[in-house]
């Protein structure tokens, strides 16, 4: 399926999608969910997350800025996806980088049944087990061969998407790259971040969870593309990024842009 | 009185905000008021909410990212500006999507007076003891008659405002509508919310509520209808909006724009 | 040595600074890290914000937005900082508005060593024992002498930056006032708090405090300045104030922009 057609699905169902994420791009994530044509929710209170899942299509659980009280909302409402059968997105940012982080990361893969993983491929390989460099929550550690993202999906038994330069996606039997994007992406903050929720925007309104990422791969770095076009500054980059995710896929002109996907381990 | 003279006031007070609000649109909305001329200050923390209200000209209590610290905070804060006979302003985001919500504002109402309530049309049906189809935080719910507002503004003695293409303002007595605006707001995040902040704004400032609220939500309005000249995307419409929060107003040539207020109760 | 030098060490080492920061300025903060050419992370739950301090060049405490939970995470971050000997700086935003603010910058001055304090005039003057007028949080308070911005760096052995129209810098012997800057940065929520950050980004990689904080302000004040080319209004400004972050320094056209640095106690 071609991204031009799933994001005509999402516009077409405006799914709602509840965000467990972090406070540095809870609005960015907001404002992307909406430009997309889906409706973000954000309900981090563990008296309240696991209802709101009732009337959400899929859900986000983003570590971004850890605290207790998230964790146990984030378990609640993963759970409660698992029991609708909602799809689960999980944001690992930062694992890696200390302790608690990649304690609670491996608390919530254990349960909650995870759909998909969204990660730069540091934090992708420290859930792998492997050893990684992590700089901070942006750092995009070292690239990930596809065979391990592979392997690493099959382990975890989600699809697994690790983010960089090229983009690697594998549900543990088909893997594929993604060279859309632009490096402007990394240079504003929650670029990963909102990623994820457009992962969970696809996810929650199609039928087969691999072709749903590609979409949403090939969409977000496509957007980007054609958002880089019009500065090369990242303030007003961050502008013209939101406004191309509300006006690509509409055009006949979009169909200039080329999804970059390719099958790359069989 | 005209929103030309209400904004006049509210930029000759500076009045200081206090805003318990949420944390997807707090930036957001301190950008707005800063725009607009008045000062925000958030302090949610419940050893100095009630406090920081007595610096204050209006309270703002939002509801949109609940946790039960802020709930506390809310409510002391609440109480001190009704000792001190400032203005409050409650916006029951996302009331009726689930159970904690629902109860949260009913306690929030029965234990401190509200001088206005800003919702969306599913949200104040809600509040009026109406069951209306409520789509997580976002949704606009089902359209409400003025009628329902006016009877609802008279059982919770408030005046009451549900926004959506036309906005209901009523006090029990009076009744209005206010067809000014622009449907890009419904392509960002916070633009309710950012309405709620304003009204705390306008009403600080000054001696009628009801035209206070008249005056922000004409002036709200045309603002963003100034904004959406400029742009037909969700990025830079929520940049020409902070833009016009500041600009509108002060020149002559904003006579061209018209507010659209009609007495639809009597 | 010139801002140009400076913001060169910033981009060629892109240090890593934990920001434990308010809710309201956290994703501006870390666009304005990221568009400098720093990383930021942002960690403040107690279970790991000391850990996260061990990956960083820089520390920056401002407690825009206080909770307890933030407060603890504050003063153990800020203790591992002062163990691995990296700057801490600290912004004491809303200072002398509520008591709990009061003592919580107290309580950080006492068990933390401050690097660098980063306040606006009438914040300084409350930390200096001397009453002052402060209005909220965005509040600018009354002008501060030069010389009692000396004393109070000597009293609190820290180097004391007090910014307003112009901006006054000392670190108990040497006094400077820097000049640049734009009233534009006063129409936007979190200036002083993202200067608090790039403060310490220039810190972070600085082997002289002090001439890293006058890099700080005169580039920050010079790309306000910059900015303010492009627009006069809000919204825009700060759009155009992230681009400027990322821009400034590289091209040589920069060289015609100066920096208004005097010595002005001696």
């Amino acid at each position: 399926m071609k991204y031009t057609d799933a994001i005509k699905e999402v516009r077409a169902k405006n799914p709602l999608i509840h965000c467990i994420t972090n406070n540095v791009v809870i609005n960015f994530t907001a404002n992307g969910l909406i430009a997309l044509g889906a409706s973000p929710v954000m309900a981090s209170a563990k008296e309240e997350a696991a209802q709101m899942v009732q009337h959400a299509q899929a859900l986000l659980i983003n570590i971004g800025t850890l605290s207790i009280a998230d964790v146990e909302a984030m378990i609640l409402a993963g759970k409660e996806a698992n029991r609708l059968g909602i799809p689960v997105i999980f944001d690992p940012v930062g694992v890696g980088a200390t302790t608690y982080r990649t304690e609670t990361a491996r608390r919530i893969l254990a349960e909650v049944d995870i759909t998909v993983i969204r990660g730069n491929a540091g934090e992708i390989a420290v859930l792998g087990g492997t050893s990684a460099n992590i700089k901070g929550v942006d750092g995009s550690g070292e690239g990930i061969s596809p065979s391990l993202v592979q392997q690493i999906a099959r382990e975890l038994d989600s699809v697994v998407i690790a983010t960089g330069k090229i983009d690697i996606l594998s549900d543990g039997n088909n893997t594929y790259s993604i060279a859309n994007g632009h490096e402007m992406l990394t240079n504003i903050t929650g670029s990963g971040c909102l990623l994820g929720a457009v992962v969970a925007a696809f996810t929650g309104v199609a039928d087969d969870i691999m072709e749903a990422c590609i979409g949403a791969l090939s969409f977000y770095g496509i957007a980007a593309e054609a958002a880089a076009e019009h500065t090369e500054a990242p303030g007003s980059f961050q502008v013209a990024f939101l406004d191309q995710l509300y006006l690509l896929g509409d055009s006949a002109s979009d169909m200039e842009q080329v999804d970059k996907i390719e099958v790359v381990v069989k």
